[in-house]
């Protein structure tokens, strides 16, 4: 297996411990020079499918590297640890699903190893810290040129763990989906894909009927929140090819009252 | 035109989404090897003036090289995206006046182009994530060595955005401004040169004059703020030269209660 | 003395402004190529005991290298700046204790400077401002192969200022500890260190009784957070080899009120 110029980490770990720079200084040690990018150490605690999200949103403009993610409220139990190659990465973490988007991302796993192989691995193990003992020092050794056979055994690809995909359905004209996530702007993320707006007969310019819970609203449906005056609400297609509502300088998670899971449905405005 | 070593970020994109690092996985892809630093991504939200301001205050210690800021309520409309030449370094971004402070704090602009040439840029480009899909690709080719003229159309200097310079004038003996920022100390930087209390007779050891809205308080004028007793107020000249209240220990914004934009003004206390 | 191939910053100074990457920026400037890992920059402001903590817990997992650390409530007063020798590495900051901690986990100081040649410094020297102005360009010198001799006048390594020790004995068959942490996802790591369970007769599978003022509550001591349901308490070593508690899935310092300074008692729970 060749090497790579890069290992990224995504986890839960926040900004205000030495977490992060424990796994940062393990790799450098191990792998000296090789580029280290952080996605984001924000996931909330414990949150597998936000940290599957961002991964999977992220994880096609990152360079071909060694992924290593984890957000793990499972560790130290009997959940596995996995290296999957898929594309022309590989990615470390937890076999909690939290991999799974991320893979599917990047055209489905080629071959998969459960973490069996101790020697690579920092001694003694901590059996709250893997992403520093266990995690980080395997992704180190094959950005570094490592087999993938050598972090460990085989595993029947089918029995990898896999997240339950979001609600993205269309049916009776309607698409049905939900929160996936809140970006820091307050714009709110949808499971539909603008794919399926194409579908409902929505483009740029339609009013979109949105409906959440017994609420209904109309929006307009346009390229950019800028399009429509400050403080009026939109949908667009974000940059992950999704829909989202926003507020043009406010926050619409907050405006509307939708969380990450709420369930949405979007329809074509029939004409007046 | 040389290649740069470095290339470097201040957004309004947060720390807890991927877009942070979706920008440098396209930095890397495009310019292996090339440093990244990144200034700040906490900006607030569509906050043009606060990022001009960390921008301006920060490029002097930053090594040359390609310097992309992304504060752009509006982004995906007209506004322009531009690369300017100033100093040593590139600025890219859009051209709502972020840039202009550190490109004034870098000699002014010696060139520039609006960012035109989509062959550039990653496609499809998404209307509301131009960071990632036209400024770092650009900064990127840029950092690489691409020619300053190779990103598009020259622009006329005159007809860059600039934003109006913050309120500070010396009249009367008084030296007027407003609160520039307030740090993750509370202390409270002022629009007010340290050059200009020299110019009203203030000197360190010398009482000021503190007056915001109706209020008005005295406070020594010293060299840092670990020289008065914990919990005491002080105005001291602060790492970017300029004037700024603080309490020793404490939080001097929310004490003396001046957010950014408050006028301030100070002046010399009379002899008693 | 060598090179290193690495400078590491722990400081107080927050991410919201451009202090951190002024800081990178002069490093860069004065070492091009050297690597740079954040510890944390969210030490509470002016917290030199949580600095010291958080750097005397990261630095084994640390390269060799100059490790900067700032939390100096007392910049620019008489307190000494000083690159202390320890282990393969030198660390730089003020002589306010907050690398105390770390050089004993490096085996203790084998040489030591008092930051007195301003040549390698940046002028004009910022009263409030070291970090950029004093100690990170000489962490770069030193990082680029300047000799520990060339920073400044050698220091006694006897009035090297140290910090208290945290309260940590056994006696009566219970350990006395204080709370030196709470991460972020609300785990207490007391000052208890797993070798001193030992000698209590605790090992894992053991009821621990836990006293903290007049509370007392009964936990199970495991291996790890997630051997407990969700919701429950539980004691366990951490990543630190230190004794935590923890809320599996939960808040263990808001659910228990156990704040950084608390004071906590351990001892075996008599058989029934």
């Amino acid at each position: 297996m060749a090497s790579f110029d890069c290992i990224t980490f995504l986890t839960d770990y926040g900004l205000e411990d030495g977490f992060v720079a424990a796994c940062h200084g393990v790799a450098a040690r191990i792998a000296p020079g090789t580029g280290l990018i952080d996605i984001t150490h924000l996931v909330p605690p414990g949150d597998v499918r936000r940290g599957a999200a961002v991964l999977a949103q992220t994880i096609p403009y990152l360079p071909p590297g060694v992924h290593v993610a984890v957000v793990d409220p499972g560790v130290g139990t009997a959940r596995r640890g996995i290296a999957v190659a898929a594309g022309d990465s590989v990615l470390v973490g937890p076999d909690n699903g939290l991999l799974s988007w991320a893979v599917a991302a990047l055209g489905g796993a080629t071959a998969a190893c459960q973490l069996t192989n101790g020697e690579l691995w920092l001694h003694p193990v901590s059996p709250t810290f893997h992403g520093r003992d266990i995690f980080t020092p395997v992704a180190a050794h094959l950005a570094s040129g490592g087999d993938l056979a050598s972090v460990g055994t085989p595993i029947d690809l089918a029995d990898l763990v896999t997240l339950p995909a979001p609600t993205s359905r269309v049916h009776d004209g309607e698409a049905e989906g939900e929160v996936m996530s809140v970006d820091r702007f307050g714009n709110v993320q949808l499971s539909i894909a603008a794919s399926d707006a194409d579908r409902l007969g929505l483009g740029f310019g339609s009013p979109v009927v949105v409906r959440c819970g017994r609420r209904q609203l109309t929006v307009p449906y346009l390229e950019t929140f800028a399009a429509v005056a400050p403080g009026e609400i939109v949908a667009f297609t974000d940059s992950a090819g999704l829909i989202s509502l926003a507020v043009n300088g406010g926050d619409a998670a907050e405006q509307l009252g939708l969380p990450p899971g709420a369930h949405v449905r979007l329809s074509a405005a029939m004409p007046a």
